[in-house]
């Protein structure tokens, strides 16, 4: 992991093996396995997760439910907060507001959140969800989320 | 079906059989199967929803994922704006706002949606989420919801 | 301090004189002074500001100029938060949702703030605006903001 | 208007001389005036709005004022917003969020306002808030607002 050991993006120290960190808790989120996501990219502050159009995940119009893309963003947008503290903190999110902007369409999905503002106590990152089928991606949504880094508490490890 | 001929409510007109357009539309919704949530409580402006807790719905400290707790608070709201509006109109989500206050701990959950402000164009919807198991509900979430009626879009109904 | 040793509210503890506390540092905002808010009512939870319509509060439509709203509504949260905390902790507002519900048009205006949720670090707090003319009071906003207690940070007091 | 006639952005076809139309309506907007706030810059889909920092504008620890910078960025999103649709609409604000990420603490601050996502009836714009001191521009503030575009309601113009 050449990458961990490089001190870059926004000013932010690399803490050892974050990607493995996140790779280890994505597989905790049973609810990222119901949903069949999948953890498809994590860089120092950016993190992809992906899906594919399933109906079980679908609002009564057959679109994507709201809910499906608000649990990918807020993960995305977590795991990018997760990729800049030190290892022995954890991430819980506070808040988060998702625009919707086009119905959730498409064969496959992705989900990207990136850490807008570092922190040692909150961490802002912004998301942006994208339906893909044929032709460009669409953007569908985004997301603007809060996160607080959380130390020492029982029970909230990573 | 006498309620719905009474006029109450936040100065609404109440719309025929709300109640079993929303029962449709929510079987509709597969999401809402997929997370075991059921539609226990519909009210001209109010709409509960309550689901068990599911190992296969956790984040990864084992709580109930915020995407979890979103889909359902949006469904609650979502239905709650629904409940005012005329029969031959739809409700989509715009944008909606979640502030997670406590860990999604509990054996059950209840999720709540009331209409704010009624309107022919905007409905604005809140929302609360509880856990319970013994003693007394907690308030674990709570939502602000913008809907947007929508009328004669294809493929858009209920 | 015997209101401090007496009474209690949603689970905190009263510390001190809050009201004066309030007091003292709503004088030294000076926002609200320039757009002649007034501190009504100060609540152990729950915080009410007042202003006059006035033609330099406007936007372009001529109604209330939604920054102002947003100024009133999170200064209420905030004192609201304010209230519940210990006499050696701040308040800053990491961030809010306003929901515009209807044209800023009124002689007079409203603002309550109330915590929804008291926390050591984080704090939850629910706005609503008022509109006042003849006739009963016309909700016209909502605000959700988050707010974190702060300790030990030079410079911020009160 | 070279500039009005050239450039497209994101799709939208460019409405005559929108740049005009907006400098008419910020000056019809009082709290701007009130504030101090200018408008600096207008193209298609961006608006840039500056303020230089004055005491009467300061929260109680001596900052800008989370309202004000709301204000602020409320009207960069509306004007952005306002610069795609055609000359008979106007814009209305729903609802926005602001995430307050550094205290508002500098000689001037710039305002921008960007649309993410056109529509015919709701627009979504965010927005981001700079301190400019001495130094590189520090980002105090984010905001994603959505707008509603009005037609044919009598009193709403500009």
């Amino acid at each position: 992991m050449p990458i961990s050991q490089l001190r870059r993006g926004r000013g932010s120290v690399i803490h050892g093996d974050f990607q493995q960190r996140i790779r280890n808790s994505f597989a905790r989120q049973r609810a990222m396995e119901t949903i069949g996501a999948e953890l498809t990219r994590v860089e120092h502050g950016s993190v992809e997760i992906e899906l594919n159009f399933d109906p079980k995940l679908t609002q009564q119009h057959g679109f994507l439910h709201a809910g499906v893309i608000s649990a990918a963003l807020d993960s995305a947008c977590g795991y990018a907060a997760y990729s800049v503290i030190d290892p022995d903190a954890s991430i819980l999110t506070i808040e988060f507001k998702v625009n919707l902007m086009s119905p959730g369409r498409g064969e496959r999905f992705l989900f990207r959140g990136d850490v807008t503002k570092p922190g040692s106590t909150i961490i802002v990152a912004d998301g942006r969800a994208y339906a893909i089928s044929d032709g460009p991606a669409k953007l569908i949504a985004s997301m603007t989320g809060t996160m607080m880094v959380i130390r020492g508490r029982e029970g909230i490890t990573g």
